[in-house]
């Protein structure tokens, strides 16, 4: 059993409160990511964290209204929609399941190693699975399912942002076109990489990212509306995944240190699906030298401890 | 609340059972290892699975008292045994955990990404763990510990696969020098690799690796004794980066499928520190493409379906 | 002194002669390439060698007249152009001049050792040279290149083998948006791989490929109208890098066996700048599995041994 | 026909003085290697550079007497005693001929690419050439041959240097077992490092460097003895190997430029085999960030460029 069912509502409060403290103060650590200009705007200072449980409960602390980019979140978004729409076996079989220990946006494996990306979290793995429902699915499908998982309707275009990704995507566009070279892009590029594009600059809050945590950490289920938005045998390997391969290159420490499925994106935004079952959202665009949040995983780190959060306790 | 809390041990039993018949039937579908000598004479239709659990119950299925030479499993015992020795920080300051995603004997993110190994359980990474004991510990004091992690005193070294890990271990004194000239190995070269090599030619069998599980599984005290034999603070890494490095290039996959902190070698062992607290020790000398058991790990697929030991569950 | 000097012409035809007949007697050994649709049309059987020295004097044999797609002997063209545009500071500001020892199509060194592609004989250095002149000269200034240092106005665009390129031309889109996200690419990315592909479906002979040859063996000067086409200060790297890296994977043994400034093409197509000066171009579609006309090659070792064209003897 | 059969001795020793001046001044920008302390403890300001012609001329200017160690100029008697102990196919079936386009002491491609070192210039490439000859010559039987090619009976070893590259040979231990994992190897690994730290560490000066490159420019004979020192039929393949990978990561802009077959090594040594016949010897220990002498680049720059000695023009 662990600590978050023996703690009261009152002792998980003081906890988050705790976190918020520890991870606002370690803002000035970070620093606010600039390889595209909309980014360098946000405020190195803000902090937000939220949580929700299945009992409709809800925690905020600092910016959790303020709207940033999902970034690298949304692949969590893309790899959903792609089990959804293309089933656990054809979905893997276009990306594999494996963490590959390089940058996430890599090219090596897929040049030396491998033809198939090595997971959904690196660009040439959410790229793919862009590229799998990028034929039947429009943007406005897309828009329309992360604002469920989010249970957030103002969820919309950041279109300042996306102009931004397409001017500066290149490097994007060489993936697209490697993929399409080893003919395994199922999807015509431009779309493709309008929706991978598109997805990265849908504008959430710390809020909507807890909603989204608590739907996969309660099996798919959207607790506010008792609709499934994931299907069960789906939720596991999103888990898994995130566990393994959501962080970045601090993955390996974040799975040893804090333990929970999360997913990281570079405008600052984190969510994490864990026990409880609670879903944690997070914001604080400093980032560390990672990629990651330097607010939110300092906080999490706190929050995991203290209530007994990590996977393999 | 997992099914195994549900399961009476009838039913479990059932389980294994099963489990053994599916194993036996896929050994015909490996290969024994043939990279040195010794291994080859394995046979390839052997198949043993044995359990433990904390109420000192076990199960027993096929060969599970044929003796066959740890391999890679020793990394685990090689990495309980620095996080000992020197700590967490210490430890994880000479090896990182990250998954690396690439080939277990690869030198490539040694010489290009990183001069630490990216984690314990590849080559490099355990060689480096072994180079952070070889100086305050014998030979004998580290078969010691592994005789007490498995409760088998009858754990001794092999000498003919010794000499035959000796005799062909070249790329492994690549390794330990390629360590050495980036001045991380914090052993001698020489002492180094003994070391190594005799923790790989450790002869034990399925009981042994389900009891070791099951310290694991177990929270690090052995349930037989009562005895702490791994501190409380380094079972969670353990379990993790068997989670995520576990099984060679498989690892993403069988985290995915099987969902239980493993590690297996290729002289056909497979330990599983699973729910329960449940120890699950396997041999099947007949390897799959990726060097794992290819009997172990159809039943493991089946046995954490069937008693719902997935770690996201 | 070397052999040719002392050769009377007649031994120079008997020479020529025997190497026609060594080379069609390989063709059998090599095979047409088929990457892309128009290029397996060509007849592996077919065989051509032209000589033109600066005397005017000009021997043939075999398929002199047959037309093909210039493939990578563009790259020379491409990199005559550039120089003649930016000169050879600028110029090799772009593109580095260091052989690769990687694949013609590699993307691993741009991506891992170096922003700069390592040399314009592969594709990453052609695309770059392509970009640097791409703004300011049309395919049809390059057209007219090509066919005064070719010495013949029959060359045109091959529209089949253009379309095909286009078709297929995945990796070298990767690789362009990979040169423009390193902002070292100097030209708009569609124009410059328009102007690639274009310049690798100009169709050509042996013939033509023989007096590209020559004038390049020549200093520069067309010995035909005397006029000079090519700077005398940029004759030397084109030798030099023709040498070094222009028989794909096989140039450090051609420059030992051969020896003689070369270029090959997939279609087929090999021009050689040989002492003389002499100009020799070689047509024989079946390829080796490095990329080069296996027929051209045998022919190449028998002249350059029996006239000691070698640059080094 | 090249500008040094048109100049006369003295304008020939103009060059070279002024040649020295420049050397001379271009020390200030290298820098004395210190990867051993043996290297660190040269006097960054020594230049000297030293001519010699088959009319038994010679020019010397500066440090041409003061001894210095071989490092990696050793690896052109290496590849001289191997084909002259092997033949050119036996050779070469162990080592390829192709540049690599990494560094001096890359494994990469060995690992990756190809078992088989990419030239005998790269550290694993002469490792290879020094396990060939190692089981049936002495180290004493290489000195001898060394002595013999510099002209110089005093070349001995260096005991201190020796001791450096032992002590610090880490690398090359990893090589020379990787090389052995492989099977490539051919001779017992320490006896084959020992004869490679041995060579390394021959003490030489800039005159018996000239009188090396002397006799590889001359064909192989030594003018001063009338005794033929390298077969006919390897001559080639050493001009040619130093032409392409001579110059570490400048090899490519050095063909270009200067457009001499040269060797250089750590210790500031540069061997030279320039037309003329003529062996130009120089020795400057501050080195460019490429691992070459500075100076001696510079110097030959202008050499090269005032009497006509590139291989190309």
């Amino acid at each position: 059993m662990s600590s978050i069912e023996k703690a009261s509502f009152e002792e998980i409060r003081g906890v988050f409160e705790e976190a918020y403290r520890i991870g606002l103060a370690s803002t000035r650590l970070g620093k606010v990511a600039d390889y595209i200009p909309e980014l360098a705007k946000a405020n190195a200072d803000d902090f937000g964290i939220c949580m929700k449980d299945a009992d409709g409960r809800e925690l905020s602390f600092g910016e959790c209204e303020k709207r940033f980019s999902m970034q690298s979140v949304s692949k969590v978004v893309l790899l959903a929609a792609a089990l959804a729409h293309c089933g656990f076996e054809e979905t893997f079989s276009h990306v594999m399941m494996e963490p590959s220990g390089d940058s996430f946006n890599s090219i090596l494996k897929l040049d030396t190693t491998s033809n198939l990306p090595f997971n959904p979290m690196i660009n040439a793995g959410a790229i793919e699975t862009a590229s799998l429902i990028s034929g039947d699915l429009s943007f406005e499908d897309m828009l329309a399912y992360a604002r469920e998982l989010c249970g957030d309707p103002g969820i919309a275009l950041d279109e300042a942002v996306f102009a931004s990704e397409f001017e500066t995507g290149d490097r994007n566009r060489a993936i697209v076109y490697l993929l399409k070279s080893k003919g395994v892009l199922m999807g015509e590029p431009k779309r493709t990489l309008d929706l991978y594009f598109k997805m990265c600059s849908l504008s959430v809050n710390a809020r909507s990212l807890a909603h989204m945590g608590l739907v996969i950490a309660n099996g798919g289920i959207d607790p506010a509306t008792g609709r499934r938005l994931i299907s069960p045998e789906h939720v596991r390997p999103l888990k898994v995944i995130m566990f393994t391969c959501g962080m970045y290159d601090y993955s390996g420490k974040f799975s040893v240190r804090v333990g929970v499925p999360a997913k990281s994106g570079v405008g600052g935004g984190l969510v994490c699906a864990a026990k409880g079952p609670m879903g944690i959202g997070l914001y604080g665009p400093a980032l560390d030298s990672f990629g990651n949040s330097k607010a939110a995983v300092k906080a999490m780190e706190h929050i995991s401890k203290e209530l007994g959060l990590h996977s393999f306790d």
